[in-house]
């Protein structure tokens, strides 16, 4: 699977979109540029891994000598480059000044820590740094077959903890002894890390980047459990469903229906050439002309892939009209601070034919 | 224990600092800054959220609307500082720009994403960056009397599950099936997260940062175990034990106990005026004289609190003398590629008095 989803040829389209961006070289250390790029997913140290993408040249590997193994064994071996492994008192910023020479303008990778890029500023005094993302935004964002699969097959491992949520929810148990549960369910479902756990009951529904508490579940109470991880692939998964735990209040299961309505509005306003912005309108019409557009305090979406939150962004403003492989989240919420609150979420992608979830689970509110 | 470790007088010695140092302001996005000079751990994401510390005026925290109520509920609500929440469809590099008017050098997170640097850069186009480290690794490096508790406790933990890993550890199991009962076992042990799980077996060992493969365990296989987390104080965990399954090869053996001696005496090289390169060189001395000098092919350490790798770095070229409340590993290593390779790693404290390990488990080769 990895061939596919790290084609080696995807190096040779990166450097010819840096010479058609105008970019002398990409920098490209730890994170999910680097591993888009390779298929590394080397750690993030303060010892400098750089992939360094000459527009002309041949690209190569930065490597400290203590990570020299664990790159040779990553799929960044099989593209071909030269691995540079640089010793404990040696300077890898001059180095690789040294070997770019003169250089106009450079793409750090948008996760460069500015420890790394103050030092190459510094190395490189020359040179204009702009955001690799300039180069990498469109070859990312349109995800290939291979990263489509790997986000179904995320998304079905999501799915399958979502339908472990009705045994695990019970009034009397905390949130946290939930989310525990829920985080090891991830794990069990083949996800490699657990990157969020919301578990937000009653008026901990109410905000949207809740996580855990102490708070023991009543009765009567709606539940947001909004949930993802990384799978080994390295692409994410990212899914919302509220639960009940007995009968809800009435006013929460009117505008529920009203944020399950939303939310099929926008998945249905998916399709080639229509704007990121439209798809949110597509939500949000539907919530203020039910009278609710006050509570709808958030984007309707993010892009996921190698990252949780990448482009495109389904928000106000953003035009960018949709094209197949875009990938993303409709998630649009309804809020009442001190009440309670309710998110949907599926992940979408884009096709000729338009939007298709990658999660099944039912959308009615399920009560538990 | 947070209003100990997180004192709220902290953020007045940062601000006193930032302009003794002769920096306008610091910028301090997600990640251990922050987390130090607040206590909220704030989630990484490519919403902005950024402490800003003018060195003459009020500190604020720029944060999204969504994140608005984690961060009211986090240690930094005791600051008494102004959070300004900013919209879906606000710039907030532009806001930060515009209440820091005229200012001529700023100092960021060393962590700060190049997406928030460039855009600091951007909106503040007369202000020079600097790393914020430079003001925070004087003060980030001497460790309080409640963090090196935290760096104790964080001790204690790993060593808990080093005192489990002879039950673990049998020919015939995977390297990555002991790792994941590890990395259960760190957990347990009260930890928040695993931030690494390296067991080496056999020829592994001679690969300093290996971590988990398919490899079966043989009779006769030195392993070589280096764990650590973070607990929910935010302290680190790291630790490095050598064990052998059924008798090891007298040639490691041979090597194992110069490795012990060396481990030995550069934590007796610790003492306040010592410089860093001095402990280093203590434990290579021991190394080089017994003719393995050459296997010995890293730095012999790295400072610990908030971040597994930080300030200082115990390694040649470092004149910096050490002082009472700096914490770093002493790990050197002697590495046989093909063969296999050893490792003994403690966290110490250097106090008035020299050194003090917070780890307690026997450095002998446990054989298992």
């Amino acid at each position: 699977m990895t061939s596919d989803l790290y084609p080696v040829n995807r190096l040779a389209a990166v450097r010819e979109a840096t010479a058609a961006a105008g970019l002398d070289a990409l920098l490209l250390t730890p994170g999910p540029d680097l591993r888009y790029v390779t298929g590394y997913e080397a750690l993030p140290l303060e010892r400098l891994t750089c992939l360094v993408v000459p527009a002309a040249g041949d690209a190569f590997l930065m490597v400290p000598r203590l990570e020299l193994a664990a790159a040779e064994h990553s799929p960044a071996s099989r593209l071909g480059i030269e691995f540079v492994p640089w010793d404990e008192t040696d300077d890898p910023y001059a180095h690789v000044a040294k070997r770019l020479g003169q250089v106009a303008t450079v793409g750090l990778a948008d996760r460069m820590w500015a420890m790394a890029s103050l030092r190459f500023r510094d190395a490189l005094p020359a040179a204009g740094q702009v955001l690799a993302g300039r180069v990498l935004r469109g070859l990312r964002i349109r995800k290939s077959a291979a990263e489509v699969a790997a986000l179904r097959e995320a998304g079905a491992a999501i799915d399958a903890v979502h339908a472990q949520v009705p045994d695990l929810l019970r009034a009397g148990r905390t949130e946290r002894e939930v989310g525990r549960d829920i985080a090891d369910a991830i794990i069990a479902a083949g996800h490699r890390t657990v990157d969020f756990v919301i578990v937000g009951s009653g008026p901990n529904g109410a905000s949207p980047h809740h996580e855990l508490s102490e708070r023991v579940i009543q009765p009567g109470d709606p539940v947001v459990v909004d949930i993802g991880g990384q799978m080994p692939s390295g692409y994410c998964s990212d899914s919302t469903r509220v639960y009940s735990v007995g009968e809800p209040p009435p006013a929460f299961a009117a505008y529920y229906e009203v944020l399950r309505r939303a939310q099929e509005a926008a998945c249905a306003a998916v399709r080639p050439g229509v704007t990121c912005e439209s798809v949110d309108a597509a939500a949000r019409e539907v919530i203020t002309e039910a009278g609710y557009g006050e509570r709808f305090i958030h984007r309707t979406g993010h892009g996921i892939g190698l990252e949780t939150h990448e482009e495109p962004y389904i928000v106000a403003g953003n035009t960018e009209p949709l094209a197949p492989g875009f990938a993303f989240s409709v998630e649009p919420g309804i809020y009442f601070p001190g009440d309670h609150g309710a998110r949907i979420e599926d992940i979408v992608i884009c096709t000729e034919d338009g939007g298709r979830r990658v999660n099944d689970r039912p959308r009615e509110l399920i009560v538990v």
